[in-house]
């Protein structure tokens, strides 16, 4: 039985900003939201949040994850915040602790802390610069005997390269017990967990530092600074994990991934590509420069040239799509379809082969198979109270700079004329139009510029 | 009294420009101009710019600084520069000396050099490889002795890695002095500033060699590659004031900052942005991926969408731009404004909750508070020889593809018709219109495709 | 007499792609191209490629180079690829070998090899990590005596920096000997190229083995993480050559060039600039943020603003284009042009001072000097079957949301009334358009909101 307590009640006062600092994004998301994600592959009983100030927004941030949270309303320390949640939870799990602010330590690493027989077992890594952090003392055996603070840290203990990540695992009746007895005459006033380890090596318990492959993993984020940089990693990753997974990046510094992306072979993504949220890109889809697309699906083959900003589009068949086209939710495009530049998309669904091609608004429609919609159309479908609906057959050709006042709807193979208001259902296979006389007046006069 | 000097006759033919290297830009203005800049922040009596061929270009350049100029028309070296300056500086004024090319170095850094007491003060720094530059060379007791140029230097000289970075103050009439004696019989056959030192060491004079804490503020470019190198420091440098200041940069290696910045906490830029001229972001203001924004103010909370290039913008309350959006001088937006996709806006106010959220051009108008602009809706302000005004009341509501032929005015609660074309006003709270009658040609014949 | 082979038959699984390595682009062409380009430098007599699994569509990216192929249908070892191609080449030829997928490669690196006087001469390099790669064994005197490969190297063989690059040059009558001789009793079963060094040592032939001055030339790319390394030094090639050629890049690591671009002096590229295929772009061009120029040239003077795609386009004089302009193949732009924001312009000539500043589509045309197109003009340039010609003349006007059905002549110093559909062509000098009268509706009630 396993649960996991996340301390996620640091104010993060280095990051200057008005939320907490675990809900600083790394990804697109929360830094405590990749924790939780990781926390949870390990099949825990349960999630425990300790939240401090700023917790409304912690627990918000979290409404959809089953954590449970605690408060920690004094800042006393790591070992205090992680008392808070231990009457919530059973004296026989083993109690897994994680700091908040730790969103790239992956799921594999913790199981192998957990696979440690110790009754005790911490996750250390070998730092560059150890500076700041507590040491892992070892005896002659190999064995750890205690963790030292950085300050409180001899100069032979400060040449020690072992670090203490803070991630640590213990049952929770041991962690009830050493906390009680763990002191706070320290330089802060507070209540440290690594306490804990000099009691359990004195009470002769079983204490193991699991090393760390990765130090990236363990890194935390007290300013922006470091934030950039766990960014920097996470992209990297990402990167990395789609090259390896067939997909051509043309500059893959340039592209940043946020959210769960799938993309099929030979998936091109150009220079300065942004994916977010849940992304799913056929087998050849080519995204071009600097488009950002969100929560979105494209089949097979479909390209988007530059600069579309699309989301929550589904296409069924390879289409074309811009440069500077934007699709809004509910967009759904079929095999062949065309939607150009200058194009906006709402709510819409194009049937196959059907074609915007310039400088239009679709929404709330329906456009049939091969229909043309010309430059400039427009489906006018809001009256200022209420959304209507435009149906528009298979085949229809609709001339440029025609609005379609919805509801309305043209026949299949239907002609709108050019500049024509349709505000009434236009027949199948016929023209139907509005339209003045064109008419030229000899002896005007053009304006003069006014001096 | 302190005077500046500034070294700016170098051609830079290495640049390969028209223009004189100390007009090549970084961070969005002339490496000169932030010198000037820095140089005023130290409050001189007078800031003296040496310019030499493209000195037009110089002086244009600097026309709103109260800069005096001096010509070196000859290219005789840094000495003979700093002579041309002389006979326009008070002889008892201290003189700063700047190489025009040095665009990163802070004031506080030249404060540390006014600071020295001594009679004749350079700025020295550390190099990783020296190589190049003239060394500076000290006694047993750590006295400067003398500058040795590179290529005049032993073997043991060339391992001193501190370094003369062309940065030097004495008084006025010790240069006078100096330079009288300076001889050009070397290499270059020119006149050297540095070999004041020995001259003033030799006279018994105190001299002090200031080491500056970081290098990179003396960096000069002879290329554009250097260039880029100091574009690179002057970017870094400004991401990571903003960071300090509880900016997010959701990808910072991909942010521009050109100019005066001002942001409140939790502003968000996003990938690709460019900040230019002055700007000032509110708290929590959004700025999505690759907007670009140029002397504007947004007001806290507001948010643009990816793809904006704005300008010359104040908005008053939190509003929404974009994506696409193209906002040019004189637009003013206030709370609840959203400005959609595809939308240009020119001298233009709209008052609380008004809307244009799709294909529109809104030029020299004032909308009303929640009025609402269809798709296509154009105001025609030109016609050919004159702009004219456009006014829309409180609540109007334009219907799609209208164009409004200024002057015009739309009366409050006013209606317009889809694809109107509004010549003269249109009365409050009814509908108006232009429109023809919908008619269907039964028999038309659609056209075929020649072969 | 030279011919060169290149072997082009990996299969490249580590690439994850449907496409043959040799396919995979780097600098916006498959590497392939890169090597046929650089050998055709060469002058040499024939170019051969050896081609395996997908050798139709290799043949297919090469078919507008005169290449001969060869087919190595059994993946048999570099040496069984290299004998394919013999059979068609002259004895006597030298016969220069190179991996496909050596893109980097310069053609001064291959002169100095074949400047070589042995009769077997390769390239070789010093890796920093040279683990994987076939190490140079000298002799005392310094005579290349061997390859050996990393799994058969001793521990001192390992120590040694000096690598064998794969780039051989022999003539072809020894290669067909050698090839004969060299057995495939290894690991792999397979039949290696570099055997034949040891080969011709123990026959008394001169070889030698020229180390390349930079490594990076010889980079190859297994999986595309290695791709996008090549691409980095590419792109940092490119980026540097044209900084020296006096161009400004004001964030250079963002900007991707794709192609053969030619610059003059004062160009300036700002963040975020890819250059694809031939572009030319004339001294002091500005191609502002994110913009996409393709097979273009644009005269000196002439600025793109922000975000344009532009391609196929050819401007005579100083325009100014954007930002969100999209021009298309047979663009032709005069001086003093302007295109603006929103506007799409295919198979259209401006001529001088002529404009079209905002939200319109210009496909087919001609617009005359100095003509003034309004805001949503469109040219109906396709009737659903056929596309029409516009004519636009001289000084004309043409109101906002105008509708020209091609194939139509507006003529010189006509206007053309805002929001009409002309049909038929418009006079000279007057003003034409179709209008409805305005009329207003008292007694109209908005619609209502439905709950």
């Amino acid at each position: 039985m396993i649960e996991v307590v996340i301390l996620a009640a640091g104010e993060g006062k280095r990051m200057n900003s008005s939320a907490p600092k675990v809900l600083q994004p790394v990804g697109g998301q929360p830094m405590l939201c990749h924790l939780t994600e990781t926390a949870r592959s390990l099949g825990p009983d349960a999630i425990h949040v300790v939240v401090g100030a700023g917790g409304d927004q912690v627990e918000a941030a979290l409404a959809e994850e089953a954590c449970r949270f605690a408060v920690q309303s004094e800042r006393l320390g790591t070992g205090h915040a992680a008392l808070q949640a231990l009457p919530q939870i059973d004296p026989e799990a083993r109690v897994l602790i994680l700091p908040g602010d730790m969103p790239l330590i992956r799921a594999d690493t913790l199981k192998h802390l957990l696979d440690s027989p110790a009754e005790l077992a911490l996750l250390s890594f070998l730092a560059e610069d150890p500076t700041g952090y507590g040491r892992v003392l070892r005896d002659e055996s190999g064995q750890v005997c205690a963790i030292r603070e950085h300050k409180d840290a001899s100069e032979a203990e400060r040449a020690v390269g072992e670090v203490n990540s803070g991630v640590i695992c213990a049952r929770a009746a041991d962690w009830t017990d050493w906390l009680a007895r763990v002191g706070a005459d320290n330089a802060q006033g507070e209540y440290y967990l690594t306490d804990c380890i000099a009691l359990a090596v004195a009470d002769g318990r079983s204490v193991e530092a699991v090393v760390a492959a990765d130090a990236d993993e363990l890194l935390g984020a007290n300013d922006r600074a470091q934030l950039a940089q766990l960014e920097a990693i996470f992209q990297q990753r990402a990167r990395r994990s789609l090259m390896a997974a067939g997909v051509t990046l043309l500059a893959p510094e340039t592209v940043q991934i946020r959210g769960v992306v799938e993309c099929g072979r030979d998936v091109v993504l150009d220079a300065q590509v942004t994916l977010e949220g849940q992304v799913r890109l056929g087998e050849g889809v080519t995204i071009g420069q600097g488009c950002v697309v969100r929560d979105s699906e494209l089949a097979p083959g479909s390209r988007l040239e530059p600069y579309c900003v699309v989301e929550g589009v589904r296409s069924t068949g390879p289409c074309s799509v811009g440069p500077f086209a934007r699709l809004r939710p509910g967009t759904q495009l079929a095999a062949g379809v065309k939607i150009g530049n200058f194009v906006e998309v709402k709510k819409a669904r194009f049937a196959a082969g059907a074609k915007a091609s310039h400088l239009s608004y679709v929404g709330d429609a329906q456009v049939g198979e091969r229909a043309n919609l010309g430059a400039g159309t427009i489906t006018c479908n809001y009256d200022g109270a209420n959304k209507h609906h435009t149906e528009i057959g298979a085949d229809a050709f609709i001339g440029s700079n025609s609005a379609l006042v919805a509801p309305v709807s043209i026949g299949a193979e239907a002609t709108i004329g050019a500049g024509s208001v349709i505000g009434k259902d236009a027949p199948a296979a016929q023209l139907t139009l509005t339209r003045s006389r064109q008419r030229s007046i000899a002896d005007w006069q053009r304006p003069r510029k006014k001096s």
